[in-house]
């Protein structure tokens, strides 16, 4: 498959996303002076998707991540997403994009517990043996799930992008992905999403086709 | 289907999600004071999604947009979307989620000719018969090519929710939407996206099921 550019597929997208790439480098250039050509490439495509140079400031990137994630992905291991949204926007994935946020293991197992379903479909990835990239866009009680499984030998992640959005526990549940020695991509504070998270390992799936 | 609160579907969930609802009140009060009931539900749902306050301040909708909003989803008519993020994000509607960005007649169109696949999509939606609410995430052509299609009458528009991102158009976009006579929900400036979108479309599925 053709490698396309910030996620533009035609000739008038591609333009459009041509002048947006030198409107997001005039507007954080400065920002991300320290950071890698990877690195840049990584928050450049996240403030073009969400038209927010904030993200600049709040996107921090563990030192291993850019190199663990490219090495999963290249090996075309599994991505695993915590809802729907964030795996519909991973549309050009040689590998297997998986999502159990409705399966019925997950509707089951949330039934019977406490726990979310966004936290029970992450057991479930693990019980299927997941092995890969883990993208977690909306809830910070999926993510607190990756790290106890992580911690406890119970699943196998190479990088997590770790941007759940909300006021009430996501800036806490990425403070301590920050804490791990997980490799990862977090956005400090309340903000992230599923556009955040799209940006961030799309912008990872496009560099390692560009090898 | 149960009505459920801010998209949370267990009792964790569902204690987050009041938990945020409080915190955005607090954040939100003052610049919503002015808004209808619904109005105001349908902002603090979208500050919820972002944690983004700055969206209480440039979320403006037409006076009409609840009342046809509202009378287009409660009869079930067709939803719209112009990226498939848009509709993984719609889960708990019981009438039709469209999207034709990856259909085939799309590919087609947006080959032979120089606009967006998002944009080829609205033309092939129309061409199907869409009749119904629209919501445009991400692509400013999308939100064009609606607006061009109402106004030769070529296109059943009952509401339109249209919150493109991006620097490039996306302010445009909207503001002209805004001078069109289209019950209407925008953000104004170049911020938006899809968890904006899916909050707002989620919002009123949502107040109508509690009518």
């Amino acid at each position: 498959m053709k490698p396309t550019f910030m996620g533009a597929s035609t000739k008038q997208g591609y333009d459009i996303a041509a002048r947006s790439r030198e409107i997001v480098r005039s507007l954080i250039d400065e920002k991300t002076k320290d950071l890698t050509a990877e690195e840049k490439s990584i928050v450049e495509r996240i403030v073009h998707s969400t038209a927010d140079p904030e993200y600049a400031d709040i996107t921090c990137m563990s030192n291993d991540f850019v190199l663990r994630g490219l090495e999963a992905v290249s090996q075309g291991k599994d991505i695993l997403t915590d809802i729907s949204m964030v795996k519909a926007g991973i549309n050009r994935y040689t590998g297997d994009v998986k999502c159990y946020i409705n399966h019925e293991k997950t509707i089951e197992l949330a039934g019977n517990t406490e726990v979310t379903r966004a936290a029970a479909a992450i057991e479930v990835a693990a019980s299927e043996g997941f092995d890969g990239v883990v993208v977690i866009g909306n809830a910070p009680t999926a993510l607190w799930k990756v790290m106890k499984m992580v911690e406890t030998g119970s699943m196998n992640v190479s990088a997590v992008i770790g941007v759940p959005v909300g006021f009430v526990g996501a800036a806490e549940s990425k403070k301590a992905l920050e804490g791990t020695s997980i490799p990862h991509l977090v956005t400090q504070g309340p903000k992230g999403g599923t556009p955040v998270a799209v940006a961030a390992i799309n912008s990872l799936i496009n560099i390692s086709k560009n090898q």
